[in-house]
C-alpha cells in the first residue's frame, strides 16, 4: 500500500498512538507475525475450552482479551518498563485447532505450536483457553523440569473428573507425573473454595508444593508472597500461570469456577510485579470467559495482567537476547 | 424407579460429584425434605418482598441462590469442615404464602412455617426475602430474648413507613419491643450510608446495642470484629442473620438499598468464620434481589456465605445432636 | 411431612397455583417423577453441549428453561387444551452423565437414560443441550424408520467438523445413514443463513427431505407449511425436533449459531399448533444457551414453545392411553 | 433566573430542541406544572406495584418512561399531528403514596390525586404502575359507565389472587361490578397466554365484551381491529388503557407478566394510530418495570406509545377545549 | 512462517473454516489487503461519531461488526451467490484519524482515504461510524451525481444542528447541494420517527427524493419497495447507504437515535436482495453503536446486512472486472 | 397547585421522605432553582463529552447521577454532616449547548454557564461530562490561582492529542499555562495506568505537583493523603475535581478510560471525608459514562461521592455564608 496517507504501513500493523477503539484487534495492538523467527515473544490464543468442568466459555477468551488490550499502552507507570522497546513482540494468531472435539489431540495441537515457537527461539506467552492447556504448553517448554509460580484460585492437581484426567482441574497433578514440573520449586497462591473432596489440596502438599491459601495473601500481603516466590524459583528456569479466577468473582465475573474472597487487581499487580528477574522459559493467561462476563471487566482485567506479565518476559529477553536482529 | 444407570436414588436427590450446571436446583444441592423430621438443618425460601421501601426483587431470591447454591462443593477450604457430613441437611422448600399483599399475614406464614420446623427440632436457615422477615422468624424461633448478631448496612431499627411499623427498616426495633432479642447482647456490623434522620442509629445506641460501622470494621478488621461479638454473646442462645447489603454494592449490586463504602466477601468470610461454636438457635441470608443483579455476583456471593452460615450451624448441631437417627 | 400449613403435598411437588417466582423450579412446575412408570409424558434435561461447533453454553439450558418455565399455566388459550389434565406428566431429572468430555459415550448415556423411559412407556421430551443429542435421542426411540418436523435455522445434515462426524450440524445427515428417520417422510423448516459449502442443503435434497427455507415460511405462513408437514407426516410414528435458532436472534440471542431473518414465536407458535394429532413417538427442543441470552427471553421462548409440543404430546397421549392407570 | 444565557426560562422547562441527554427528564420534555389548571393534558407517574403477582419492578416504570420519554420530539410522522401545539400538556409529578404497603389504601390515594386533575378539567394521562391502578383511575374519571379500549396479553378479568379481590389480574371484573365501565362498549386486544382456569375468559365472555385475542389480531391485522373498536365505541365517553406485555417479550422484556406471540410496536402504532376522533376521557400506560428491561427497549417502547395515545388525547382536546386560556 | 502446522498462510489470513471464535477479527474474516491494488472490494472501518446529535458509541461500530462478521460463512442461502469466489475482498484497515474531534477535517480524512480505494478501482464497503460519514464518501465517489438508496429511519435531510450543517441529520441535504447525489434518482426508505419540524421531510419532498415512510413498507412488502427502487435507479451509478437504525429498535438497540415501528432482518434482506445487478459505486452501512447493544444483536444484524451488501457489489464487481488479475 | 393531598409544594420540589424511585430525579432530590439567587451550592450538570480520546458516554452523566442520587438520603453516617440544613441547595439545571461539536466553543458555553452562578455567589458544583470540562470551570472560578485537589487515575497533564490541545487528557497542563492553579498547591491522587510517553507525568513533576499514584494510596492509605492534601492546600482557595475512574473498573465500570488497580469506594469516602474545612471555591465529578456501566453501580457511586463532596462544600458554606438570607 504506497498510502502516504496513512499512518501505519499496513493495517495489520496498528500502533499504540492511534485511538484505542480503532483498527483490526491484536494482542497490544503489536503486529502480527509474518514469519515466526522475527518475534522476541510470542502473544498467542488458546481458544478451546474442551477440558473445563463447569461454566463454559474460555474458548472466546483470545478474541475478547485482544479487544480489551487495545486499551493498554505502552509504558508501565509503576516499574517504568516499555516492553516494546525491549523486545520484538507479535501476535502470533490463535492456535489453529483440528480436533476440537477431543482433548488429547487438542492439547497435541496446542504442544506442536507452541513448540514451534520455542524452536525459534521465541518466548511463548499464550492467552487461554480452559486451565488445562498449561499441560501441553508444558509439555513443548519444559525440556526438564521447571519451576512453576501458579495463581489461581484452585490448585488444579486433583485427578480424573468425568473420565478424564486431563480436565482443567489437573494439570499441575499430569504436569508433576509427567516430570514437566518441579513441585519443590512451585507454588502455588491464591487457592480458595469448597472441595467435594481434599484429594487435590492433599496432592500439593505430599508432592511438596508450596501452597498458598488466598487467606494467607490477604494477611501477609502479595508483596511478600512474591519476595517468598523468587525465593523459592531463584534461577530455575520458570513458567508462570495466571488463572483469571485468582481474582474475586467481582473483578472476573467471566470465568467458570469463580470463588468469593480472592484477590483484587490490585493485589495482582503488586504480586505480578515482585517477580521480576527471573528466569521465565514461558507463561500463560488463562480461563477468561467472555459469556460471563459483565462490562468486560474480565477481558480488561486479563489484558492488563497480561501486560504485566509481558513486561516481566520483555525485561528478561531483553536480558538475555543475544542471537536476535531485529 | 430401577435406574441402573442413574447415579441418583432419585432425580429429586442430586449430589455434589455431579456437574454443577445439572438437575434440578435445590440449595447446595441437598435432598428435598420428605418430612420435616428428617432434617437436622432446614434450609428453606422466604420468597417475599412485600415490606420493602425501595428497589423490589428479593421475592426471587431463594430461586437464585438455590440456582447459585450448585456452585457450592462440600469442604470448606479454610476450616476444614463438611457441614454435609456434620448434620443432616435437608431442602425444605419455601414457605407458602396465600396472602402475599398483606404484610401482616406474610408474617404470620413465615412464622408459623418457621414453627413448624422448630416443632421438629430442626434448625432453620432461611433466605430471604426481605429483611423485615427476620422478625417473624424470630418470633418463631425466640421462646425468650435471643442474643443477635446483624451484619447489615442498614442498622434497621426506624419506625413506621409508609404507615407500616412492620417495613424492612424495622424489624429490630420490633423485635426489641417484642422482648426477642436481648439488646445487650446484640450487636450490628457494617453499618453505613445516609439517614433522613438519626432515629434508628440513637435507638439502637440507647436500647444498648453495639453498633459497629462499617469504618469501624475496616479500620479494625473483621477478625477483631468477630472477636468481639463471640465475647458478647458467649453462651447465649443466638440468631444470626445476614443482610447481603452489609456487602459494598459492587459485591452485591442485586439488592434494594445498596450503600458504597461496604464489606468485601473475603470481609464477610473471616467475620463469619470468626464466629464459631456459638449457641446458634437459628440464621437467615436476606435481601438478595436478583432482578437488580450482574452476572449473578450477587446470588452467588449469597449462596457462599449462606454455606458458611451453614457452617457453622452444622458444627453446632453435630456437637449438641442427641436424639435423632439418621 | 405432616404440615397442614402446606399447601403442597411435599416441596417436591410444587403446583401452579402458588406465586410464579416461589419453590424449587421443575419442568412446567410438574412433580419430580418417584419412579419412571408414573409418568406418561417424562421432560427431562440433556444438560450437555459438547458437541457444538461454535459459542457455548446449552449446558444450561435445562436449567434455565425449568426457570422460566415456572411462569407457564394449565391451560392453553389458542387451543384450551389442558395438558396436565390429559397426562401425568413428569420431571425425570437430567440425563446423569458420567463422561461428558466425550462426545460418543456421553451419546450413549443419553441413548441408555431415554431408552429407559420409552420401556416404561414414557413419551419422551428432552430440553438441550446442543443439537447433537436428538440422534441418541432417536436411536433410543426409533424402532423403524420415524417421520420427522424439524424447525431449525440448518438442515443439520453436513458432515463431519474437526474431526467429528457427530457434530451438532450433523445428527440428520447420521440418523438417515443409521435408518433412524424416513427422509421421504422428514421437514425440514425455518432453514436459512450462510454456510461455507452447500453439502448440508444438497444431502437434504437428494435424500428426499422437504427442505423449507425460512423465506418460504415467511411468504406462505406457517399455517401453510403446517399444513404440509401434517399431510407429509399422515399416521407415520413421528418425532418432532425443535431447534432454538429457528427463532429470529432477537426472539432467541441465547443461542450458539444466531441467523438473522429468522421466525417470531408467534409464528412457531402457529406453526407448532397446526402439527396436533399426529401420531408422537417423542420430541426435543434444544439449543437454548444462557449465557447468550438477554433478559432471559430466549429461555421463556424454549419455556414456552416446550409448553406447545407437551401440549401436541398430551391430546395424543391421552388418545391413545390405555395400558396405564394413574 | 436573569440567565440571558440559558435558552430556557427555567431548567425546571427542558424543551424538545435541546440535546435529548441533557437536561432534567420530564415526561416528553414538557414542563413541570406550577397549577393543575394549567394544563388541559396531564401525564403523570403512579410508581406503584404493590397489587402485582409475579415479577415485580412496575414501581420503576414512571422514572424510566420519563427518562425515555426524552427521545421524543414533537410531530408524529404517520399523523403530523403536534400534540404540544394542540393542547397545554404538563408534567404533574407523581401520585405521592403515603400508605404504599396497603392496596387498598394506596388505590385511595391514586383515586385522590386523579380526582384533583378530572376537578380541575384536566384531561388525565398516567404511567404505571402495575395495571390494579386502572381500577382507582376510573373511579376518579368514571362518572357513569365509560367506554373502554383495553390493550394487554390479558384479559385481567379474573378474581381474587392470594386474597385481593384488587390485585392487577382483576380490575376489569371489579369495574364491571362497580358500574365504572361498559362491558358492552368494551374491548379487550391482544389476549393470550396460558391461564390456571378460563375464569377470566369465560367473565369477559358472559359481561358482553369484545375479546380480540392476540391470534386474531395477527391474522386480520390492527386497523381491521381498531376500526371495529371505533364503531364498538362511537361517541360514548372511552378509556383508553395500555398494557406494556400487550407487546410481545422480545419488544417489552421489561415487564411482570410476559406473554410470547405478542404484538410489534408497528402493530401497536397502527393500532393506537387507527383510534383517532373518540371521545377520550382518559389514559393510561402501565406495567413497564425498567428491572427486567434490558437496553431500555421496554421504556422506549412505552414512552413512544404514551406519546401515540397523547396524540389521540391532544386532538380530542382540541377539538373540545373551550372554558381554558393558556 | 514455515509453519506447516499451521493452516493458515498466515496468521493474519485467517479463513472461513476455522472455528468462528477463533483468530483475529476481521471484516467477515478476510484477509488484510497488503496492498491497496489487491482488492476489488475493500472493506473498511469508519470508527467517528463526532457529528451525531444524541447517543453516542458508533466509533466502536467497526471493531464488533468486525468481531460478529466472523459467524457469516461464504455462501447466500437465497441467492447462492458466494462472494469471495466472485470477487477478491479484503479487510483495508480503518480510517486513520489524525483530528478526531473537528468534524471538517475529520471528513476530510474520511474522503482521502476512499479516494486512495477509487483511485486503484477497489470498490469500497465502509462500516460506520456516524451517519455524517456518507457525504465524505460521496465526495471522493461520485464523480458526477449519484443515484441513491437511502435506508434508514430518517430522512437525514434537515439542516444545522448545534451549529453544524454536517451533523448526521443532514448528510443528504448536503449531497444535494454539492451535486454528489441526484435527488431524483434518489429513494429513502423505512423513514419514521418524530421530528421537531418537518424542515427535513419537507427538503426531501421538495427536492423530488421519493420517500417510503416505513409504514409503507410495512403496507407494500420489502420485495415492491426493492422493484420501485430498480427502476427508480435503472442504470444510473448507484450509492448505497444502510442505516442500522432502520431496523426496529429490537433488531438494533445498538444505535443512537432508535425508533419504534421499524423493519426486521427478514424486511431488510428481502429488500437488499431485490436490489441485485444495480450499477455499484460504493456503500456503506452505519450508526451500529455498541455501547447500547444487547447481546451483541446490533452488531451480528449490522454483520449480516453488510454480507447481503458484499454479495451485491461482489455479483457487479464479478460482471465488470476487467482490469484486474489476482 | 391547592393539593392538600400532595406531600409537596409542588411537582418540582420533590422531598428525601418520599419513597425513592418516586417523582422526578433532580440531583439528591433538592428542588430546581427558580432564580440563580436562591442558591447558596448549585448543583448542576455538564452534559458534554466531546474533548475525550476514547469511549464516550459521558455527556449521558449528568442524567443517570441524577437518577442514582435519588438513593441518597439527607444525613451523613460518619460526619453526621446533613448537608441540607447547612445550605440552601438547588439543581441548577444542566449547561445548555449550543455548538456541542466544537470543543472550543462548548468550553465557552460551560464558562459563562459557570460565570453565572458565580456572579451571584453561588457555589458550584458540576457533575460531568468529561475531564476537559474542568478547564472552563476554573477559568470561571479562578480568579487568581487556586489550590487544586485532583483525585484521578490519570495525571490529565499530557499535551495535544488528535490536534487537540483541550482534550480530556490535558486540562491540568492548560489550567497551569493560564495561571488558573498553582502547581505548587497541587496534588493529583490515584494517578495510575499505562502511557505511550511519559510526558504528562513529567510535566506533573517539573511544574511542582504533588503526584500520589494509587500504589502510593493503597500503601500509606486514604486518610495520610488526605492529611498530606490538608496541609499542601492550607487556606488557599481550593478547587475539588473528582475523576471517577480514580476508582477501580470494578467500582466505576461505566467510565471512558478505566485503569485496573483502583481505589475502593471506602477509600474514596476516607479520603474526601478527611478534606473537610478547607478553603472551597468549587467542584466536580466527572467521567460517568452510563453506556459502559453495569447495573448502574458507577452512578450510583458518582451520586454517593458528590454527595461526600456536597458535605464539604455545605459546611464550609455554612461558616462563611453572611451576606445571604434564604
Amino acid at each position: 500500500m504506497t498510502g502516504q496517507l496513512l499512518r501505519y504501513t499496513s493495517p495489520s500493523t496498528p500502533d499504540q498512538f492511534a485511538p484505542r477503539f480503532s483498527q483490526i484487534a491484536t494482542f497490544m495492538r503489536v503486529p502480527v507475525a509474518e514469519t515466526i523467527g522475527e518475534a522476541d515473544i510470542g502473544l498467542f490464543g488458546v481458544p478451546w475450552d474442551g477440558a473445563l468442568t463447569n461454566r463454559p466459555g474460555t474458548r472466546h477468551g483470545p478474541r475478547e482479551v485482544r479487544n480489551q488490550s487495545t486499551l493498554m499502552r505502552a509504558i508501565n507507570h509503576a516499574t517504568r518498563i516499555n516492553p516494546f522497546e525491549l523486545a520484538r513482540i507479535r501476535d502470533m494468531g490463535d492456535v489453529p485447532f483440528t480436533r476440537m472435539f477431543e482433548v488429547e489431540a487438542s492439547h497435541d495441537e496446542i504442544e506442536a505450536f507452541a513448540a514451534m515457537l520455542v524452536a525459534e527461539n521465541v518466548l511463548p506467552l499464550a492467552i487461554g483457553g480452559d486451565h488445562s492447556v498449561t499441560l501441553p504448553l508444558l509439555r513443548a517448554i519444559a525440556k526438564e523440569p521447571v519451576a512453576l509460580i501458579h495463581i489461581d484460585a484452585h490448585a488444579d492437581t486433583t485427578d480424573s473428573f468425568q473420565g478424564s484426567k486431563f480436565n482443567h482441574g489437573a494439570p499441575f497433578r499430569r504436569a508433576t507425573e509427567e516430570g514437566l514440573i518441579d513441585p519443590a520449586k512451585t507454588i502455588q497462591i491464591g487457592i480458595r473454595g469448597t472441595q467435594n473432596t481434599s484429594d487435590g489440596w492433599d496432592f500439593s502438599a505430599s508432592a511438596g508444593m508450596r501452597v498458598v491459601f488466598c487467606e494467607e495473601l490477604h494477611d501477609r500481603g502479595p508483596q511478600a508472597i512474591a519476595d517468598e516466590a523468587r525465593a523459592l524459583v531463584g534461577d530455575t528456569p520458570v513458567y508462570l500461570t495466571y488463572d483469571i479466577d485468582s481474582l474475586d468473582p467481582v473483578y472476573a465475573p467471566g470465568t467458570g469456577t469463580p470463588e468469593i474472597g480472592g484477590m483484587t487487581t490490585h493485589q495482582a499487580q503488586v504480586l505480578l510485579r515482585g517477580l521480576r528477574h527471573l528466569n521465565y522459559v514461558g507463561a500463560d493467561l488463562v480461563e477468561v470467559s467472555p459469556p460471563f462476563d459483565t462490562g468486560n471487566v474480565t477481558s480488561l482485567a486479563g489484558a492488563a495482567l497480561a501486560y504485566e506479565i509481558l513486561c516481566l518476559l520483555a525485561e528478561v529477553r531483553a536480558g538475555s537476547a543475544t542471537g536476535k536482529e531485529d
